[in-house]
């Protein structure tokens, strides 16, 4: 697998930083998920768990193993720190400073393993007048411009409903320390990378962004209308709505030539995506007397021939249904040994010749104890004095 | 740099493939962006360009060379043939088949480089039902289940502003292509890396998909209210509104302690977050009474102090103003030497010891023609013939 050999310690735990090493683990790296004994990733109690186990912590955490120990006790930053000089990476979500109060700044990590790469997920970057702050997705959503160009004009700004920053911000760092080990390779030096809520969230406002900043104009928030491209959006189909996307001119003549209205195409006021942008109500009430005829069904079969973009909203049950979501995997089973069956996401990246696979179920809490620490060197006294202590 | 001595192809144009290369870019990767003579990427001339340049795609061009050049020729394909036996990796967001019609396929990609990284964007993925479908956006977001969650109750589903899904797939894919080198590094072989709009889209369904996989149970639109955690979402200060996130029963604990509101904690209906969840209203308006007595500025500064994410909604002009945005220089101004002052979206990996930086500005089309085709050993009297054939 591609990432084959490379051993990941991850502090992390929620949402973004166990999304970060979840590819790590799904690319083959191999994850050691290190937890508080006793209480463990607070998201192994969110989310439903019909068999005892949280669905929602599994897709994060499947193909890592978990260690559980007191990185409070000296006991447990002595094992940590035979963990790291045995590792290539090393990820945390604390607030900036906590990894150098417990011991573990970026100098005391080079001390204990120069190459290693240091990745950090924060809410607002490592240093600047917020670093200290407490962040959370919502938050930075609010903070990052995103929310005001989100919604419905006339209508209060909206966040999107996933927690879309931690997760662009695992992503991300995920990137960022695969980029750090393409660069371990050249240069044998280690590295740290950092990553935040917010500007990954700013780092997605694409055009929204841009315009501002060549016109110093605030965005609209334009709702299910694109806000470059016109005609574009959802239309009324017999049955139901559509949404269609002529990307650009060519498309939008498919478009006009499949509906029958290829006259519009003299008609001054729609000649160009501007003209059409400004009279864009009188556009979409064109097509939508063509679209009403007919159900969505055919809109989407006939429309797709042509090579307009078209689909419909599905749920998520018709989503997870659809004949390609099937086909592209992204709903996986596991059986997990204790609880049975649990469904995850499938992967987003898909390798030709080696691709991803799950090849170990979610960890039970501190389920790798024993096998990480004996790895390590541990024995079994060892072990036994660190369970009598509570540290594991 | 990062990627320091990789060669990138970069077939792509719009948003997904121009995104993922300018992480390959702005991490040191040469990108060489292919474009058509006389046309180029089609964003070239989207969005505003007061100094005749986009900034749309200044943002997504930064740092990358460009041919143009016509592959629709022999000797055009003749030239990508040659930069290919150069490169280490390949990008292309066509439809499924065009690579292979043009000659291009997988097989003749590893006749030319065996060891060459070559990936896909697409829009529904390389096979399957839907493969041949032309894709975009808004279909991607509709499709994949986001949108039917996304919005408010009570209203029709709602897209996100940004092109959400094209550039999650951008993300995706080069995190992609960074670990198929990473791969290459340790067995010398080549890859395939494939990613899709409407995939990528439905592998952020985070908690959504997991809670309908665990129940059957549709995922309701919740808006701005959390849909695992209570309170949480904006409340009403004296002078307008403020997000809080209180994350967990520790945090929810500190935010009534600095309202005053300690006595909650004893209150039946409250007891935990499945309560307060369920009495959502109560509590929300409970919270409200205290929160509207004094303005945004306060709570910003007296919450995040005792340790609640608290922040409130920021428009783009104030996102980029807030001194944090600026402290991590998520907005960058680029000098072009025909266009003066491009401003573009910062860095959201950062690199302690070795940073992304801008070392070139957004190419004009085919400004680097001769300087590449040069280095491919082709001599003044083969390039000046390509011109007169209108092949570059």
């Amino acid at each position: 697998m591609q990432l084959q050999g490379i051993r990941v310690i991850d502090l992390t735990r929620i949402v973004s930083g166990p999304f970060c090493t979840m590819f790590l683990a799904d690319m083959g790296a191999e994850v050691i998920k290190i937890e508080t004994p006793g209480k463990g990733d607070p998201v192994r109690k969110q989310g439903e768990s019909p068999n005892g186990f949280s669905y929602y912590f599994a897709t994060f955490n499947r193909n890592k193993r978990s260690l559980a120990i007191d990185l409070r006790s000296e006991e447990g930053k002595d094992v940590l720190r035979k963990l790291l000089a045995t590792a290539d990476v090393v990820v945390n979500n604390f607030r900036p400073g906590v990894m150098e109060t417990m011991g573990f700044g970026r100098e005391a990590l080079r001390q204990i393993k120069p190459d290693l790469v240091s990745c950090n997920l924060t809410g607002f970057g490592l240093d600047g007048p917020y670093a200290e702050r407490p962040s959370f997705d919502f938050i930075a959503q609010a903070m990052s411009g995103f929310m005001s160009v989100n919604g419905d004009e006339g209508e209060p700004p909206m966040r999107a409903a996933p927690p879309i920053s931690d997760l662009l911000s695992g992503m991300y760092a995920a990137m960022g320390i695969m980029a750090a080990l393409l660069r371990r390779e050249r240069t044998g030096q280690g590295e740290e990378v950092t990553t935040s809520l917010t500007d990954s969230m700013t780092s997605v406002m694409s055009f929204l962004a841009s315009n501002y900043f060549a016109t110093g104009k605030l965005p609209a928030r334009t709702g299910n209308d694109n806000a470059l491209v016109s005609p574009y959006g959802m239309f009324e189909a017999a049955d139901g709505q559509v949404a269609l996307a002529p990307s650009n001119d060519g498309v939008y003549a498919k478009l006009l030539a499949v509906l029958g209205l290829d006259h519009l195409r003299e008609r001054p006021e729609f000649l160009n995506n501007k003209l059409r942008f400004q009279n864009r109500k009188q556009i979409n009430a064109e097509i939508n007397v063509k679209i009403g005829e007919k159900p969505i069904a055919h809109w989407i079969e006939v429309l797709n021939q042509a090579g307009v973009p078209c689909g419909r909203v599905l749920n998520v049950q018709e989503a997870f249904d659809d004949p390609q979501t099937q086909h592209q995997q992204m709903r996986l089973t596991i059986q997990h040994p204790d609880h049975g069956r649990l469904d995850v996401l499938g992967f987003p990246i898909k390798f030709t010749d080696d691709p991803c696979k799950v090849y170990r179920p979610p960890p039970n809490l501190g389920g790798d104890n024993i096998g990480v620490l004996t790895e390590l060197g541990l024995t079994n006294e060892a072990i036994d004095a660190l369970k009598a202590k509570g540290v594991i």
